[in-house]
């Protein structure tokens, strides 16, 4: 039986060099909740219960059209990336589940149950491909998809989302996530209506195979990879999805894939009111999809998404419980460090957004005091949470500082040695 | 009685002057067009059937938060706003009817009905305004009306909105265009879920009211005067409340209220699809609601937004009458001679869409024949189809060229006799 | 004499109630810095020693185009402005000095220099306004200033600054800042390259005139009022300006005047490097020069724009010394809160720079180590630094809660006896 | 000895079909010229004169990050690109030199010289890569080159630009086009000013072993693919850069790499103005670097852009001669045909802009007359100037509609036999 490849003592070690300073930031912190009404407890045990699934592409190290240059030790298959996933799980005890991309990972269900069921891992979301073509593949999907202009290759499409809802019921998984690529290049290449009466047929098809405790997420996307329009561009396209499919569909946001400027955590907003909102792909992002690490960025951003996520919870919104996954493309890092900082950056952003007095700001809310509103949102914001997190994952068994904990492991080039280096490549531009 | 403004005698001397080349270039064009298998008489007979109302403020000299620099001859009120759009009536035969914005043009009704039936003129949407204090108004819209924590506040929007559509029955009207500038500048200030509960409630309330044969469009716009959240943002917000309020609302696309690089002609595709498109504000942007001349700045993206409407009707969608009115800001030009050459921007956009070969764009798309589909477009787009207009024009009582013609005419010069000057203005900044 | 207008003791009392939290919050943050290796005292005393000035024009409610809610207790004069300035002097210490705009604040300079004397406040930089009419002016400048094709009226702008100059030579101020509307909104409106052959030209003969130990800031923006094309639309012309024009020339970067997604903190840099940082008009933004308060919006961004200013320091740059001034318009806000919290927050990420750990953050650039790079400045943006920003006002004799002293002081009701109310307007655009 | 492709009776006879509507639609037009004092022979005659390069990378089917899709018949290797290249002049008659990439296309200079000699093709300006790994290159680019923190990646990457000169010499190529993708994903991952330092220095390098009758363009670009800071991320950036290095310095202008909403014509008319503009890499682009065909997103873009190359001619300003190039991805179209067609676009709004009456124009614009003046403009660019476009080609020896005699040809399908099929791939993102 596999286990995590981290050795427990090391993790035991780092930590105890922290111990004392945890414990008196911790102090310090809670002591200054107090303060402010608040007991730091109930926080930490409400982050400690605070979950995001990692992606299994998110191992690898992301590229660019440009090029990609990989790091060492690049996990070869699924398995291996299942081993990278725990050590990420050892270490924050933030992400218990694993996203599948098929068919990149795709292999045989009992063996990646097997798999995770050593690693003390479960499976999140499954994600269907049908963005690129495989090896063996009868349609290309170079014109689209779920949409494309001809039967067979939306027929295709559906097929092979429903062997993705196959192979997750056979290991766990409750929920579809739903991406494509489809859209034109040229104004005139697409009749927009045409198109999306076809993805709305072929997602019928797919939603029909829904086991009854299944969600389909169906996730929208400005540009890219087509560069005029896109099927599923918006949120407003989106939410039509969602609501002509049925009860079980639900809208997936990705934080980095809407027009500049938009205000995210207002459809946020909308689509917890109108009962949609399904999800997140977590990452940051300053251009365009970018999919840099979550927080990176713009982390005020990440806190006021995460504000509505805990108004909506304080509302007592029915039926809420949004699913939490990270997509990112890490080029210039060790994936594993990136997926680590990016679970504890969206725990941090939970944790600042639970601290938001919402008696007092709704108070200022119904007397206009704009000033006085925006500042207790920033009351929250500002405070250093970072001893809760620490100690919420030190409780779990996680590592103090998991940066730390993994580069003192010397995880990556162990795996340097037993994996193959792979050879960059120049992209999708030839 | 009233009547237009500029003698006839003068449009007939203009036309005089240019009549010998419009035959010429008719003709010329009607040859090419019949090689296209094209009748050159169909597309003038439809583009003389289009329409498209003119603002009553769009008449008077527009500005900024920095500054308002007035032209000569302002309009003083709504009967010289009626003058004016008399005269873009006469010179362009495409603007037959006006839209009012309440409480600006409030006068009589039976007096605003008389003068227009003098000028020979309809009215359009009436629209409300409650973005901006009018003097005597109890309550202040500094943070909101519609969808305003108070609910007097909300309650006399409401009536205002009420009020709109009482005068709007009574000069034949039969819509109402509710544009709002609720939202917020500070993340907190305002409660997203609980602000567009409110608005959704207080425009139930207008639209119990609204007469059987009428129709109320609401208006999306990104930002502005909010600049941090706004309630009705985007056309997902914008459908959502044409949905929740019932077969009589739509949504109204003003082409200056979108994010950055927002694909707008797919926008109008999905609210055709979806049975709301309410109608159009036309105008041309750079930046934001920059509020410039139809056409003067991407002329293509107008094009390609006529596209939509012209596929919608080759494909008979049932019950599509959307309205066609123009919302500009004119700051630098005289507001006559923009909203001449803007209708004009407008009609042509039509025209040309009416000259793409359907059959075979439909065929390129079958065929994912990218290029020779977007070729198509530009084929049709690239026709200088300015014969057509001005023969349009010419056999329906207009001018050839009516910018000439209207500084022929000396209006300007004549009305600046009448109007006394008005002082400039730093705008809202002071 | 005229002397700050909140009593003395409420700032006693308010602080009394709050010294023992922000001793115990000094300490606990003194303690934690320590570890850190970092000494408070000294950030604290760097703190107290920045400054920022307020802008004459941020003390009235600000507006829109579509309308300006004034407040109650507007001042009615650079005097009344004066006051409100020194109150925010008063509670936050970081004000010391006003901006004034000509003619806004046109008065006897005398009377400027006694009132502010005796207010203990002086003058920073100086502004022009061409871009709108004053009431007695012979040229308008509707179609530019600097630039204008006439010559007449670029030396009418041209006079109205070298007169910006002379007030502030009277009035012990060092510096003038130009900012022209000049643009076009219709492509072929302007010629660019002569457009700009003016203002160069125009702004060459201001220059002359500039005394030796002042500096002359022009500033960019990218659009409004103008909305096709603007004369100094970017960090590039500006340089362009500052380089033609000589060593007393510089750049000045008001942060909402970028293209969407512009990384600003570069275009600072680079500045810095080239000689030509003049300084900055602060704000915040998220469509476009939405002049909202000061870290609102993206603070992390204002972070990393102090950034590249404490490097700058660090590494010794030559000569440097920008101004700091603030530039918002404060539509649903007091305006004096506004102002206060945006000293506040300026000071806030200033503090929050000189905190990171810059011999780390250099080990990990050269090691391309990206992850504890930003880590590194992370772990600096985290802190919250309240406790110094409060000690440092309290120590100069400031508020530790300025907002709250602000409100107990009842000034801004007391004002509202004595000022006139003022009638809002619709804006720009009737 | 190689010959072009195409047989030339192919075009004959394609011609024959069109030559009688051609003769018409051009006398035509001519007369349409005549009338408004154009010489139509003169415009056609500077039309036959425009010549654009084509991008050797451009005739492989492009991709994105996330997938490419190759066509039939995709060149092996430089050898069959400049035979796909050959095509498209000879049917285009406007691209007859091809620019290179090095290393994709490195072969013995000799052999180029000869199959382009062959093929009656020049060379225009070379291009190096710097940002992918080649794959015996001893550094690796991952974390830049120019400006890399090491020097010996910088060493590295100025020999490879210094290859790139020798090559270039060998083949008769007299300029170098530096685009590189240096820059970062995280704030503090790189020192902005450092960074800059070092490339200016390694530019300076490269500069040195410039040959007296070269020019050096550099190619800024706003992101992509770094995603949070890039080194040459503007034309001010660019700007600095060309005038640091010195006379053979120049600024290269792609129309996708600026920031949303960007007045791309504004930055051309400022390098003209300040003497460094060196070209363009021609495209079309919605959201970002999109790299779509010339003109097929706003054609009027493209216009205003050569609006200010013809008022520059027009101006007489000294040693302006900018190179022209496209640079574009082909995803979804045969690429021969899309820069066949784009290669056409390009003429297309050169032959508008020599329409534009510019004494008129200069005269409206000296009277603030900003309607008219955007007319002018206007009815220049309504003018469909294929007659004129198809007369040179026809003239020259090409097709009157090249992509209809390309597709006579049947070349695809027969490159598609000897050329054999490559898989498609994921991209950089697996």
């Amino acid at each position: 039986m596999s286990e995590p490849r981290i050795a427990a003592d090391i993790i035991t070690d780092e930590n105890a060099k922290r111990e004392n300073a945890l414990t008196s930031d911790y102090e310090a912190l809670g002591a200054n909740l107090a303060r402010r009404g608040v007991d730091i407890e109930a926080i930490t045990a409400k982050v400690a219960e605070f979950f995001v699934a990692v992606p299994s592409w998110g191992v690898g190290t992301g590229g660019t059209r440009f090029s990609r240059f990989p790091g060492i030790g690049e996990p070869r298959n699924i398995f291996d990336k299942l081993d990278d996933c725990a050590v990420i799980q050892q270490l924050t005890r933030a992400t218990p589940t694993v996203s599948l991309h098929i068919p990149w990972d795709k292999a045989d269900p009992k063996e990646l149950k097997a798999k995770a069921d050593a690693l003390g891992l479960g499976f999140d979301a499954m994600n269907s491909n049908t963005f690129s073509d495989a090896p063996d593949q009868p349609h290309s999907y170079k014109y689209g998809s779920l949409s494309h202009v001809d039967a067979a290759v939306r027929a295709q499409a559906v097929e092979h989302n429903i062997e993705c809802i196959e192979i997750g019921k056979a290991i766990g998984s409750k929920a579809l996530t739903v991406w494509i690529g489809d859209g034109s290049n040229f104004p005139g290449q697409s009749n927009f209506t045409k198109a999306f009466e076809r993805y709305l047929a072929a997602m019928g098809k797919i939603y029909q195979k829904l086991p009854e405790d299944w969600r389909i997420f169906s996730e929208h996307k400005m540009y890219e990879p087509a560069f005029y329009s896109t099927v599923v561009q918006d949120w407003g396209t989106n939410y039509l999805i969602a609501s002509t499919l049925g009860e079980k569909a639900f809208c997936l946001v990705d934080l980095g894939h809407h027009a500049p400027n938009t205000n995210i955590e207002m459809i946020v907003a909308r689509l917890i009111q109108f009962g949609k909102l399904g999800g997140f792909h977590f990452n940051d992002s300053k251009y365009g999809d970018d999919d840099l690490d979550a927080g990176a960025i713009e982390p005020y951003r990440l806190f006021l998404v995460f504000n509505e996520l805990v108004d909506a919870e304080h509302r007592g919104v029915k039926g809420f419980h949004p699913a939490h996954m990270i997509d990112q493309s890490h080029n210039v890092t060790d994936p594993i460090e990136s997926l680590i900082s990016s679970a504890n950056e969206i725990r941090r952003a939970y944790a600042q957004a639970l601290l938001v007095d919402r008696a007092a700001l709704s108070g200022y809310q119904d007397e206009n005091d704009a000033l006085m509103a925006s500042e207790t949102l920033k009351r929250a914001y500002r405070i250093d949470v970072e001893p809760i997190l620490a100690e919420a994952r030190r409780r779990a068994g996680g590592a103090i500082d998991p940066i730390a904990a993994y580069r003192a492991s010397g995880y990556r080039q162990q795996v340097g040695k037993e994996r193959p280096a792979v050879k960059g490549g120049s992209g999708g531009i030839v």
